[in-house]
């Protein structure tokens, strides 16, 4: 079994921006960073409404004086706490307009910063910020999730070694059926801010969930994708923004593939779901279903390979290196999660430390994956039905 | 239990064209025909190569004098024939370009006739066949065997009934690995007509299995296909036609959808699968597992439908007639074949006693489906990543 | 694919006792025969009421002279039929209490025979067949259908090529809830000679089909059962047999077990499942998803096989033999019981030329199994929660 | 979304005896009552090594003070403590043999207490501990992990509410195959202890997994195990405990059942599953797919009911308030863990402020649980094919 870890000086200390009270993925970054113990949350401005950030820090046991009401007002307060007490990073889980100026602040002023996707609201936005982290020497990390699933790596690390052979068509999907409602009428906060482009961007699904199954296609892969012809579309009536859309693709190396994305599939919670075919045998993995990858060698019987099994870590030390429990014990979403803040967290160390980070350290989504994902996002909202090239 | 039926005063009499001793599929029919003993194979021309009809004919234990050289021998030799003898349909199943000329001559000379898909070599022979089975005021079946299958017939009939409401969205797949290895160039039967233009017509995969997903899209939701927007692709060298293809699609009364298609992707087998999203529900079916339909209402649990049950009777009359044996005792491919002769044969039988036949006993698939498919491939082999209308 | 087969001159004629028009597997057995054309059914006595018999005779359009009111008629009449017409076999599918009077005299007259299990009333009776079958040196066949599957002979190959090591633990079930209501009462004609003491035997669940799971056990490992301990149930108030029965077992070198098989189990509909532990892996294989059969090599992913793909032809001939269509397209119950008359039919034409069968013809159920299941059962009903060895 | 809950206004501050470097159990039982970030470990004893357990000490950052060399010297140590620092109760994850003596010294002391199964050695012990608990009017939590899941608990409601109306068969089992090779020879920490009766006590895979299935069976159904009829199995040479075993069970009301254990089931991961049948349905949950509830009921579809969906919700009141994240995000089996520290710390908050509990909060296993488990085990280590009665 895996993350364990050689032994610390000190735990890291986290800020959060976001993740108040009414917000859903703000408390699983926090169950995701405490689960191992490695990073405590001591400071942060919780909510763009003060009250609310004050009420998050009661409910987290924080000292009121780390309690911001603005992320303006704890970047100086962080900064005039002692050594031994200042955040090392930043985490910002809020609505995605919000994520560009706050991920440069803090990035400025010297922190280490882990940011929620859709990087930004847009290509430029994302271009700048790449200057923005590369300038400021910080660890930048981006919570593509699902590739924080030890699978997944398995998967990614089967193709590199020629397992499947050249890889020419990928079929990803990431199917959910939640807004075949007009939730936002009902002030749900989740679906508000989504269907908003003013905080969300000019994609909706294709933002909030397209991108993840682009980002899972490429780390799985190894490939790019340099093409798209898509059809986006807004079947809920009065929604601003696409909650349904069907991307033909066309990667580099001549690999073609199929990405859908929807939220108004009824009866689909959360299907994320990609198949990568090689020449020489498939795979399949599903992120309800996490602990499993299918593989499929040509002439000979199928596979099911269990995270945890003694075949997987000689296959895959950072699907290994990425697994806390036994096979058959299952671990599923928030230890995917919890694994790129460890990721990031010994990358992080190894920058204080001032040493070179273990590679296995650096397997996680940065800002180019940001910066691919809206490219994606770009280009798919501008196909309209004609292929559209991504630079 | 069905496919009971009312005691008939003698079996149907068939013919074959092909399906000699080198071919796959029609032995498949001869099962299915066989399996409820209400058809005889009683003639037929079954292999270009006369000695091969010939030893098909003896392994059939056929009297040698209803095995013919060549189909164009075979109508005026079973016309010759005394009424109690002489066939009542010949079912078609020749590599794709003789299926035109067979089943013009054949309805012509006032025979009823089945045949394999794709229907004709495209569009302009397919509108000319459906003339000629108007004219002939035949009954003509096609056989997407796929729609024989009970529990499609019962998505259809739960589509129908509103159940998932109005359908919005459409996935379809129709996935094999088959023809990953140029088994053309070994002499393969199978692969090397399937991918000769001169026998298979403009498209390999999309003809062979890519028509069987759209029939089965248009089937199961009742909508029609109108736009589609295609990348087809050739993965193995030299090879003349595609055996690849990811179709966004566009149906009547607003719907979209995505097909794909594929003979390269090692690892699957005969994977054709569907998911129906309704803004109330949605259905999804897999081929591979066909006694299974799952349901899926929107805030409710997921449901699953096992074919034979007295719930799915009730919900459907059409998938309790094409069921033989009790739930948990699955069903397959075969008879899902049958259920189209059995249905077919109904039509026939009716149409010899100047009856009109029960409405049930008409749900196969006719000519006018084999218009459609040659529109579809029409279509999809002229795309190339633009909207191409369907008439 | 296979069931591919030498020319033969001629096909088998079979004769059948049972299956009349409100009968359920009589039926299935014909549509098995029809199948593959190399049977036909000639001539039978199909309910012990002679109206029904005749009524059933014209739904198979069988002339009414080969049509018999009794089994006892129908001895003498076929024995009465020229060379070229008379029966070659009967097949009997007659409630239990039938099954040994009429075998009896089927094999004395001179006839090969199938039948229907469990085998008799008794071990005593099953012993007394054994000793008919042997003086009468025809073929014998016990339709034990579920050996019939393809991948279930895969599996028994597997083991007896040593691929999962010693066997040393067995669960198999037989799970079905249809008898929960207490349809014997309704008049429902399968229920109502099931659980009837007097048409069924000692045994009712453990009867029908207990003995299947036994059959499966033993035939996929090649272990024998040598002592069960078991606690039979009705959990239906008023019933007069079993319906529901756990068991443990013990076979011969060693090995443990758990057989259960229940009708009261509601939601189960004819779940047949088998698990077989070996010192080096394990396989797992379910009846109502025949075509895939689970191999879990110790220390390496599980493996889904699938029916008809080359690697199973290259392990297991008769999974090759017993396979008629290619992978992907299932096939499934219809087809198992198939195969046993296939294999059957292949013994007696041996039989009749005078050869020595194939020994991949000879792989079917015969009284020797018959005895065994008799044996079981009897003492399964004596155990009442002590083992109790089996001779 | 639930495990939302009142502000409190500290975190709870545990103890851990056990859980050093070479466990495995422990640094479970820690991801879990971290996740929530409403308990911390403040102390512990964490290896009978006093050098481990003060690495194990700075693995975890804990100030040497509270790294205490055996529990002995922790308890005065713990006393010592100011109020708003001392353990609010200890968590034992140590080998079996010492569960009692340490339960009984921390109860005694006026700790609250968490403790690993099974509980005791014997059922000597486990009613001595029983009443220690009773006279120390502390909570003790048995951590019978399944019964933490929230599908577990919406089976259990769906019982109670007679969705599936009186339960009269149960099948349950855990199937696991690790210790088919003699692991305890090659000193693998977690094999040794189990296998060695002095520390494990008389039972091996019936202590170490047939408890979970039998008090799964229990929780879920509300019945109790009244009669055991057991065959226990060491198959591996030279081992001295069960590492097999097959129990036909009785329950009070006339439920019948069957509880299969093994740790030599080559190819079982952590295969614990059950199924709970009714006269009116049945229901069916395997812990390694644990976001799913499958529901049969009689002569309708099966439903899969899925975690996180309103639907749920309404069904379970239990169910909701045990998860954390939405439908489809899988959880899993460290989430099922912190679900009985965090209700457990709950009631233990209630006990402190000299509140009643809420009734939800109390749902986690306690010393009754335990005193059930070991006479469990002691029944079917006595039975060797008998019926055994349990008191």
């Amino acid at each position: 079994m895996a993350n364990k870890h050689a032994i610390f000086s000190r735990k890291l200390r986290m800020g959060m921006i976001g993740g108040g009270p009414n917000a859903f993925i703000g408390e699983v970054h926090r169950k995701a960073i405490r689960m191992d113990g490695e990073i405590e949350l001591v400071a942060g401005a919780f909510d763009i409404d003060p009250r609310l950030s004050r009420k998050m820090g009661r409910m987290l046991y924080l000292p009121p004086k780390r309690v911001y009401d603005t992320y303006e007002d704890m970047i100086p307060g962080e900064l005039a706490q002692p050594d031994g007490e200042r955040i090392d990073f930043v985490s910002i889980t809020t609505p995605n307009k919000y994520h560009f100026p706050i991920a440069k602040a803090f990035l400025e002023a010297g922190f280490h910063v882990v940011c929620e996707k859709p990087m930004t609201m847009g290509v430029n936005e994302a271009l700048a910020l790449k200057e923005v982290v590369r300038k400021s020497r910080k660890i930048f990390m981006l919570t593509h999730t699902y590739t924080g699933y030890p699978m997944v790596k398995l998967a990614r690390d089967l193709v590199t070694a020629g397992r499947i052979g050249r890889v020419h068509k990928i079929i990803v999907q990431y199917h959910q059926g939640w807004l075949m409602r007009a939730l936002e009428k009902t002030g749900q906060p989740q679906a508000t801010w989504r269907t908003d482009p003013k905080l969300a961007g000019s994609a909706g699904c294709m933002g909030d969930i397209g991108t993840h199954a682009a980002n899972l296609a490429e780390y799985m892969s190894g490939l790019k994708i340099r093409e798209v012809c898509a059809e986006l579309t807004t079947f809920v009536k009065g929604r601003k923004l696409d909650d349904d859309g069907n991307v033909l693709l066309r990667f580099n190396k001549g690999a073609k593939g199929v990405l859908t994305a929807s939220q108004v599939q009824v009866g689909d919670e959360n299907d994320l779901a990609i198949w990568v075919y090689g020449d020489d045998g498939s795979m399949e993995w599903h992120q309800e279903h996490p602990n499993q990858l299918t593989v499929k060698p040509i002439d000979a019987p199928k596979e099911i390979w269990e995270r945890g099994a003694g075949y997987v870590a000689d296959a895959s030390p950072a699907a290994a290196l990425n697994t806390r429990i036994p096979t058959g014990h299952p671990e599923a979403y928030i230890e995917a999660f919890a694994n790129l803040y460890m990721r990031t967290g010994e990358a992080i160390r190894a920058r204080i430390a001032g040493k070179k980070a273990d590679p296995l350290s650096l397997d996680f989504p940065t800002v180019h994956d940001g910066v691919a994902g809206m490219k994606f996002i770009e280009a798919v909202v501008k196909s309209k039905g004609r292929w559209v090239k991504i630079s």
